[in-house]
């Protein structure tokens, strides 16, 4: 098996992303929030680009049948029922729902890997079983960080990190790490015992700090409370 | 001051480079040979992007006035002087000789940031020297691995987060980090104790041992052998 992390986000060769399992990671917060929503019983998520095309994709529901959540400069969109805190996403409001969410960085990563066959959305709330459903499939596996403002993103290469890390250590066989994915697995096991010591650190982890958002960071540092594994396909996240 | 460095090579936003010091880094092996043939008393190198390039600006040349060196798949090109190993690069053959040099990676890098007005020319072999100008010249910073075949080279990140390392060390007000260069520094430290470590598993250095150089990779771990600063500037590589 061999496994490649993308550090910094670009549409990645397609032929890669066709041959491999795909990761999606933006632990802070996309792909967090729709692990958590889905582990809370959300029906589907539908990840859109802008605003615009959320307002519009709501209305081609009955009326209540869809939730709209997601961020602009990290706060929650005028209009939206939701932002962007996994906290907000729990059973009372999302249980039975279809979600519609758009993002900075996290909702546009699906669309840049839309080509791939196998597309899991990975948080540290599920990188588990997410690691569990690659050692299944046992096929190559390419892991595309979120990024931040289409840089390099600390807290997404670790969680991507943990996952090379898992897969490593569990799988019988050996595994075929590039220099990303090694550089992924060696951030994440300097911060191992501390992931938010590596949340304050981050660039953007500062920035939700200073915009009202610290608690987000711990509780976006919880491994595995979940094991729940969900897929985008047909551009929507369900599980299986 | 802030640095950052460019973890996958691509051309770089040219404001960035413009208004920055520039560190080029290719540790295996263009800026290790570079460095190493101004220390011995080359008087220029011409990094040139194909092969061909360098047989047309050799002939500009009086007949002995110039080297050629370089690699393609990490071997001595047919018709050059010399190869790729900073070894060859010693004062019996360059002394007070221009030399022409292509490689894969390192030459292509210096073209992709010709814009910036201070250009370096860094390696283990040179970077506390690096570090001192750095700090001198006390603008923010760029630094630019060459990388491996257009991705992510684990040891050209590591020289760089040394270098992000002795900065942050020895500045007397804070330096402002980026993600990305708390990734090259936090690669550093990991392998601070054991270079060659890094390099053996570094594709590019599992390669050149493939390919019979893995002498040059223990070669290339050596730090601070020489004070030289070399610097790139109207295609040129020469020492102020």
């Amino acid at each position: 098996m061999d496994i490649e992390i993308q550090l910094v986000p670009s549409p990645p060769n397609p032929n890669l992303v066709s041959d491999r399992v795909v990761v999606v990671i933006d632990v802070l917060r996309a792909t967090s929030v729709m692990v958590h929503a889905m582990s809370q019983g959300a029906l589907e998520i539908m990840p859109v680009a802008t605003v615009e095309e959320a307002f519009q994709m709501v209305k081609t529901f009955p009326s209540g049948a869809t939730l709209l959540g997601g961020e602009r400069g990290s706060k929650k969109i005028p209009g939206f029922d939701l932002g962007n805190s996994p906290k907000e996403y729990v059973a009372e409001r999302v249980s039975g729902r279809k979600l519609i969410l758009t993002t900075t960085n996290g909702t546009k990563a699906f669309h840049l890997v839309s080509s791939g066959r196998e597309i899991l959305v990975g948080s540290f709330f599920n990188i588990g079983a997410i690691a569990q459903r690659c050692l299944g499939l046992d096929k190559d596996l390419f892991i595309i960080p979120s990024g931040d403002e289409g840089g390099f993103s600390l807290e997404d290469t670790i969680c991507g990190g943990m996952l090379v890390d898992l897969i490593t250590k569990k799988r019988q066989k050996p595994v075929s790490l590039t220099d990303a994915s090694q550089c992924a697995r060696i951030l994440y096991k300097r911060f191992e015992a501390n992931l938010l010591e590596a949340f304050h650190l981050s660039l953007h982890g500062k920035e939700l700090i200073n915009r009202g958002f610290g608690e987000d960071l711990i509780y976006c540092t919880q491994i595995n409370i979940t094991d729940i594994v969900p897929e985008f396909k047909n551009r929507v996240i369900k599980v299986k």
